[in-house]
């Protein structure tokens, strides 16, 4: 008989995701009692306000609902994006609301790639879009951390066809200017190629830096911009987030999410609508709090004499391991065993941003946070290693060791 | 400047759904202030039972779950499967739940599919198949209503890689007999191909015909299973579907979950954990009720003089619309322009399926359900068409004719 459950050939040329694999190791030493500060997890810690959900609302959440999100909610998001970023958008036809970002993304290369086109990808890059770019036929082409934007076009061919940018960027925490957006945008815009704008933690920064591409581009010709709730109102649970483009873009992304998606949970948008203010009052807060507490924690890094990718946003710091001579993985891993810290090795984000790890200031106290960086700072400067004790520790907590390959 | 924004030719490729377009020419007849007997939607009204959301669920619900699907929940679905429908699933490797079976079929699809697969659909064949089958780079292929499981194997090429089963079959309301599905999956496996089977409607069935695929296959070796929240318990709106194969099959979606959807909303997931046996007792009975009317409906359209496809389960009936002479479509446009009644045009379904309607029986009193099939049994019986009213009507309610293309 022929085998009939070998896995698809793309299916097969997805790597396990380096970050889940750190946090996997960290929930087998948790489980066991342990006690890990956890500077690896992709989320802040926020007190979102409960107010109950009504009985009308639970009736009316337990159908479908519209595929481009309910209105009310389309209406209040293009609100937030015109008030709070100067971004004009029609809730009518230059919106979709789905289930998270990350369907949205798919959905937006999905749109607009043919099979080989090109995408390019900003290192430190976040692990899914290589991934999405691949499962939609494209080719990832990764720009190293250190290009500086006017020289993002020596990585333009015939076949680049979207340019991905996360702004904020996560992990290193960049905001783009206006003028580098919009020369990013000019030398884009003449060469046919998209920008995709990912700009899920756009409230995860206090000096007013931010700018949203719609800003520059108002008409939304050339460029989708993607956001969510996940991150900037801590409900990323809630499976939430919003594409913006123009009109026809849009309508392409509704087509596939009509027979990808549905829609977004009808419930939880409904409870979003009916106390979008009061929400976003009060995470926004705290949006700021996380900000502030990763310039502190900056400023400790700098301190403890290593260097970081330069940022001030999002609540993560990407970190350079300088004098440490093994890899960004064995750090993890090497941190994990012996101090009980959990980071993720850069080389999760990029094969140039091998030499970094990222830190998350979102979930633990200060206190933690800094002790874990005195031990890092040692460390590395020390070249600090023990493999056979990393090899003890994860076979006693049940885990394999993670082969890293090309990405 | 090139063109940057023209979609990706998959996308083009994209037909409009057309039963979404009836429904928005519904939602538009509504809006006006028209009563609309609503025989087109996909949903029955379930009085679902509401325990409000504990502070704690809140908070955890807040954060992402394991990608999988939360352990409690995973395992309350495990013992559904096992006790209600003899199929032993290992909760821990065996099933992975998402943000609804649509995702989840997706998924699956690109799970197994290299390019150029191809994939047995039966018509009436649910109108999200082939566009999912496309978008992961297969070739859907479609067999006639008409075509006894026997023969199906007239369709198998050596590009033929899997095969979906509706069963119960949505919509025609067909439910596979165990001998039949022992039957195809023997033809199946021995070519090395896939059945995907969607349950979605395993608990619209009052005579105890429903065989779940996994009681033909306990080692699930060659088939994948999916099925959903939305339908059995009336919570289309909450997003949860999940599937059930062997371990490397779910290892594989798990993968493409990671990077496509994340998880399903942990707070909805939380609520169903908590208080499943009281949802599923109260939802079963009333799942129930919806056959049995569905039953009484049968009786009346036969009694009306119209034939139906064979089926006895799901709250839809297949209905032969004889001797009309027109399109499917033709028909579904002049119920609505003239009487206000929505149906689902049989063309929706597949090429052999173009002399059928779709009635739903779950949003409309009986009452209203038998005046509308005495309309319909009236209007087919005597070819009564008015292609200039369809035309009028559509543009008073500001709607563009549908453009019936091939699928």
């Amino acid at each position: 008989m022929l085998p009939v459950m070998q896995s698809s050939e793309k299916v097969q040329a997805i790597p396990e995701a380096l970050s889940v694999y750190i946090n996997n190791v960290v929930y087998a030493m948790k489980h066991r009692g342990d006690r890990v500060i956890t500077l690896s997890l992709g989320e802040a810690f926020f007190d979102v306000p409960d107010f109950g959900f009504t009985g009308e609302m639970f009736r009316r959440g337990c159908h479908y609902s519209e595929s481009r999100g309910i209105p009310e909610l389309r209406k209040l998001i293009c609100g937030y994006y015109s008030e709070n970023y100067g971004v004009p958008v029609n809730p009518n036809n230059e919106i979709i609301i789905s289930a998270g970002s990350k369907p949205l993304i798919y959905m937006a290369f999905q749109a607009v790639l043919n099979p080989g086109d090109e995408v390019l990808i900003l290192e430190p890059a976040w692990l899914s879009y290589p991934e999405e770019v691949k499962l939609a036929d494209g080719v990832p082409v990764f720009i190293p951390y250190d290009c500086p934007v006017k020289n993002f076009a020596d990585y333009f061919t015939p076949k680049t066809r979207m340019l991905v940018l996360s702004n904020p960027n996560n992990p290193a925490g960049k905001v783009y200017t206006s003028d580098e957006m919009r020369e990013l945008y000019v030398m884009c815009r003449e060469k046919g190629i998209c920008i995709l704008a990912d700009e899920a933690y756009s409230d995860f920064v206090i000096d007013g830096s931010f700018a949203s591409l719609g800003k520059i581009v108002p008409d939304k010709d050339g460029i989708i911009i993607v956001n969510s709730l996940s991150k900037n109102l801590g409900i990323s649970g809630w499976r939430i987030g919003y594409a913006i483009s123009s009109p026809e873009v849009i309508f392409s992304i509704l087509k596939l999410n009509q027979h990808l998606i549905t829609c977004a949970p009808t419930l939880l948008q409904l409870y979003i609508a009916e106390h979008f203010g009061e929400i976003v009052s009060s995470t926004l807060l705290q949006a700021q709090e996380v900000v502030r507490k990763r310039a502190e924690v900056e400023q400790y890094i700098a301190a403890s004499g290593l260097d970081v990718l330069p940022g001030s946003a999002t609540f993560y710091i990407f970190v350079d391991i300088g004098n440490w001579k093994y890899s960004s993985l064995d750090l993890a891993l090497y941190l994990l065993a012996k101090y009980r810290i959990a980071v993720v090795p850069g080389s999760a984000y990029g094969e140039s941003t091998g030499h970094f790890i990222r830190i998350g200031v979102g979930a633990e106290p200060m206190k933690d946070i800094q002790s874990a960086i005195d031990i890092i700072s040692r460390v590395t400067a020390a070249n600090e290693f023990d493999d056979a004790l990393v090899a003890r520790e994860l076979q006693a907590v049940g885990m394999n060791r993670f082969e890293e390959a090309g990405r």
